[in-house]
């Protein structure tokens, strides 16, 4: 095969995602299950080839292989993790292991903005690709009522005379919709008449940055969930007092209207394989994982369970580990670091690529020295999954237009780290284009390391956030704001101080500035701000501006979807 | 059976409504589809207990004989039409009909604020019931997805320099949520800086009051929910020219949201028969009837089709007639008014009933004579059933605590109409006790009358309210307010002259004043404001304060709901 690569072709070869996706026949989903051994009566038909796995399904011995793929630094255009995991669950099942991939759920709101298709891509996609980009299983319709009940019931509480004495300008509770619009980051409630509440400030956030979107993927059962919901702090009172969901009577009410959606959802790869479709928080103020629950289920089925976390190792698997992995009680062998030419020439500093612009001149050009000049951020990755005890593997994702010589670049390093390093073509070729590096994740399987958290939970908070800045980021030090100093010993005061961290940083530098490309060194980590989900169970520290509402575009993929007398869809990517 | 009425017994010796569906055996759906002979490939299942019928169940020859069930003006309790709508087809189905209920799907939002089931009770429920009162298929979710995008994309619009010239203050479009949440009913909304959007004063309504909900039940297949999508007027330009969702090009991308949800939901009665629920429009600003879809299913299917129509046969039965069946293209053959002994003795002006206090005094002692002063209200919904051309049959939906004496006089005023009348007692005895009013609506069946309306669609707008006001309500006329006026005259010119009418007002008078009793006579009615639902296909006039937007109560339900380790609810009622 590599024989093929000094031969650059164009994508053009590769049909497009949704005609690959429209050709495509399904298995039926008991088969699927089957092939698990996940029996019928766990799994529930929720519409046309998707189910629901029962909870039941996650009990029993964690037997199977845990893979996480994380990347590089990406570039604006993101790196291919998720075509990976579903082209390296594709390839393990062609060498004859049970491979499952778990997955988050695409976000509605953003299909109808900008965004490609987020269900993998080419050859390695999972279907069915329009339900997976629209409702699914509505579990996110269910964050989005739950989410707004509790916002209800505060006001609610203000409106009856307050008797917990919440602090109007200390709610940080706001509503939330799974849709861009802008309009709605910053509103006026409670106008009209008395009759019409109490008058304040708040706003909305696309649902998959509510709390309750990572809460749901750190629960490990309905009791956990429950729980969970309970300690949501919705706010503060006067006298700085937190007030939770469990004081204003909401977290029951909550717990039913989420039921359902703690189920996670079955449905198949390309090539007929299991995919568990779990969940979507964001990635940059919180894990960026798909569920504890799906990949319980998983681990209790299968050989072999490749999931995401979300961008580079720095965030994703970083939070993957001392977030997902701590609290889920999971057990990663093997982390993937998926890295592409086009990202390490990016690194170099040399080229700039922007979403919606053309790729910037000469990027496509044989140029192995552009190669080596990013190479410090592919190292800098791979250090960072050695840091947590796991073992990386380095996945090339070959596109068309790479170059044999650049691909040599990235081997030779792994050759020097002493990783193992398999090219991959899974987009181009579905499953056999990542069989190659399907057995390297065979036998970095055979060769475990031994899970290592980057700091202790009974650290203090600051020293949390400063290990995760110098261990993982290679920052300096860390310079807390005094705002987020006090909040920080505020949050140790209130028997906060256990929880883990997580950092809400840009996932274009593995510093907290975007400009800063390739492993940065001589910085230090800026915290202006922190706050603290106690439902879902971290403090997440605030380095930028990190928007949680996002814009729709003057001209929004809403304005070419469309729908035909038979009840054809067109337009979604 | 008669006998039992004169001793009166307490509603303790039916067991609540939660008992008795917890209790219940459900039988497979597959065995309900096969009933009535929708084949396998067009019933999907959605969840436990729960599928989707395909709209190609809903083509070929309407053989169904098709029932309304109305009532007389309603106590602010209801008179148990769902429940006798469910008794009915149970009863039907007892008697070797093929029968079926079709009903609205009830709101998930009041679930949590202080709401009994909607689902029909005691031993005429639909089935499940968890999952009715909560999400059901997501159709609900769906209708709030859709109609916030097009809120977006009106949003958006202005943000990126208003081509179409919207005028701010003329956007009639709103937000909505399934939600009690009296702080959203009034809001601004972009706020913040620049690149947040247009500051503007708008709100949300609950999701039952969008346009989206009744246009979705007027729609009688895809390609109508397209175009009818496509005609949504979501304000006007500052020369007053309607802005269409077509023109924002938003209409497609709704329609893809809405697809699934335009496919009528398959559950059971609890003794097994078929149900098709479906929607659920706001019966005082909208039509409040389940969709023509799951009637044309029905009719296509079954011998005979159950329906409902919200509140009583002034509005309820009239908006069937003049706007669902009209639109729809469907025939009612027989109008069931459902009347309670409690019903009549309130409208003998001498009891007032209020939600959430005990029955006045002495509204259970056995007094022939109460009951005898309120009949002129039975009187007048007979009149108003027949005045549309349907053969009416009088339900006396009996209370354990109703005297025989007391339903004697119903049952002689029905005589005297030449009117056919059953007691029905299928709250406490299921289809058994609705075997009689079976027998007498298959009777009725038998001379059915033909439909008229009560206006024709080319008379102007005005001329069509003033028709629905004398013909039916029984006023004297009407007084439009001057901005009714000149909106129903700008209608006109705009092309919207052609559209039926609704008359938003309260539903606990025949008039436009809940004070006014019985069967008001000399006086006018009043339309202070008139809007239009363009895509809906309806123009509504507005008599009286209309709430779109729900409250929570001081201690809402919501704080009685609750999950257990198993998964069990408690509190749902």
């Amino acid at each position: 095969m590599k024989g093929d690569v000094s031969t650059p072709t164009t994508s053009a070869t590769v049909p497009s995602d949704l005609d690959i996706a429209t050709a495509a026949t399904l298995r039926p989903l008991g088969e699927i299950a089957d092939e698990l051994g996940i029996p019928a009566d766990q799994v529930e038909p929720y519409g046309r080839d998707v189910a629901k796995v029962s909870l039941e399904a996650a009990k029993g011995e964690q037997r199977g292989r845990y893979v996480v793929v994380t990347a590089v630094t990406p570039t604006p255009l993101g790196e291919g993790k998720t075509t990976t995991c579903v082209g390296l669950a594709q390839g393990l099942r062609r060498l004859g292991s049970k491979a499952v991939v778990t997955l988050r759920q695409p976000s509605m709101g953003p299909t109808f903005g900008i965004k490609g298709g987020a269900a993998g891509g080419g050859y390695s996609q999972v279907l069915p690709m329009e339900r997976l980009n629209l409702h699914l299983t509505g579990d996110f319709h269910a964050i989005t009522a739950a989410h707004n009940l509790l916002a209800a019931m505060i006001d609610n509480h203000l409106h009856f005379g307050n008797e917990l004495g919440l602090d109007p300008r200390g709610i940080t509770w706001r509503r939330v919709l799974d849709i861009n619009d802008r309009a709605l980051r910053d509103v006026v409630v409670g106008l009209g008449a008395r009759v019409d509440g109490v008058p304040r400030q708040t706003g909305f956030d696309i649902t998959a940055a509510s709390e309750l979107m990572v809460l749901m993927t750190l629960a490990t059962s309905l009791t956990d969930l429950r729980e969970r919901l309970g300690r949501i702090v919705v706010g503060y009172s006067v006298d700085g007092a937190p007030v939770t969901a469990e004081q204003l009577g909401a977290a029951g009410a909550m717990a039913v209207i989420l039921r359902d959606a703690l189920q996670p959802n079955l449905l198949q790869t390309l090539e007929g394989g299991p995919a568990l479709v779990h969940l979507g928080p964001f990635g940059n103020i919180a894990t960026g994982t798909s569920s504890v629950v799906a990949d319980q289920v998983a681990l209790a089925h299968a050989d072999v369970v490749v999931t995401e976390a979300g961008f580079g190792a720095d965030m994703g698997a970083e939070r993957f580990v001392n977030v997902k992995c701590r609290q889920g009680g999971l057990t990663p062998d093997v982390a993937v670091v998926v890295v592409t030419v086009r990202a390490l020439k990016a690194h170099s500093g040399r080229f700039e690529i922007r979403p919606g612009r053309p790729l910037p001149e000469g990027l496509l050009e044989e140029s192995p020295e552009d190669v080596r000049a990013g190479l410090a951020n592919l190292r800098k990755h791979v250090e960072i999954v050695r840091s947590f005890g796991i073992s990386p593997v380095v996945a090339i994702n070959a596109f068309p237009q790479d170059h044999e010589s650049e691909h040599a670049v990235i081997e030779q390093l792994a050759t020097e780290m002493g990783v193992r390093c398999a090219v991959t073509r899974h987009v181009a070729e579905g499953g056999a284009g990542a069989e190659e590096l399907s057995r390297v994740v065979l036998e970095a399987l055979e060769e475990p390391g031994k899970l290592t958290f980057t700091y202790p939970l009974d650290a203090p908070l600051a020293e949390k956030i400063e290990a995760v800045a110098t261990l993982v980021y290679g920052a300096d030090g860390i310079d807390l704001s005094p705002v987020a100093s006090k909040h920080l010993a505020e949050y140790e005061q209130l028997g906060f101080g256990h929880l883990p961290v997580v950092i809400a940083k840009t996932h274009l530098s593995i510093s907290h500035d975007p400009a800063l490309l390739g492993a940065p060194t001589g910085w230090r980590l800026p915290v202006r701000e922190v706050r603290a989900n106690v439902g879902a169970g971290y403090v997440y520290a605030i380095c930028g501006d990190m928007r949680t509402m996002p814009g729709l575009s003057r001209h929004p993929n809403a304005e070419r979807i469309d729908l035909d007398a038979s009840g054809e869809i067109s337009g979604l990517s």
